[in-house]
């Protein structure tokens, strides 16, 4: 699981939305952040079109954590410019849990309202 | 949230266990970690006191993450010493549901086989 949570922000930082695409389960579902619409099927391909598009880089903070099960975590600050914007820095954290092939089935990512500010 | 979440780590450093243990809602379920059997009602207070007996240091490592729902973020290193063990040190994250009171309704904390060593 770590190293899925590793290839995926090293293909974020590569600009390579099918790659990390690839990393989820044809039924995985997005919420990023926690309480918003949970994005599934074609909308996970587009938004990753659009983290790429945005010049999104993550850096993690702290090591990646397992579970005694099928979760982990990933911690880290993001950056990115969305259209006509100044670029932001939102300190986040994905939580993901994994199905039996090792594909992420659901990112729930825990961001708040004072968790985002200019780079 | 992050209030709360800061009050657990200043008072099981202060090794308040009646403190800390009245943060969680009656009905609160905590699973540390996850992927282990949940804890809730007396057993809870029996963990806390385990806590604060076994010498636990919570040191975070990255800013408490929010949401934009009832769900926060406690992103630490932990140390305490089993007994007759040697000292141990965790790399964790406390994954919590809060109540419309404020109080920790659901703890499930991210650590895996591998997040733990000798401090």
């Amino acid at each position: 699981m770590k190293a899925a949570l590793q290839a995926y922000v090293d293909l974020i930082n590569a600009g390579d939305a099918d790659g990390v695409t690839a990393l989820f389960a044809p039924d995985a579902v997005i919420e990023d952040p926690i309480g918003s619409e949970p994005r599934s099927g074609p909308a996970i391909a587009a938004w990753f079109a659009d983290t790429v598009a945005y010049q999104t880089r993550i850096t993690p903070v702290a090591p990646h954590r397992g579970s005694h099960a099928d979760e982990a975590l990933l911690i880290f600050d993001v950056e990115f410019t969305p259209p006509g914007g100044q670029r932001l820095r939102i300190r986040s954290a994905d939580a993901c849990r994994f199905d039996e092939e090792g594909r992420i089935i659901s990112l729930r990512a825990f961001w708040g309202p004072d968790d985002i500010q200019p780079a």
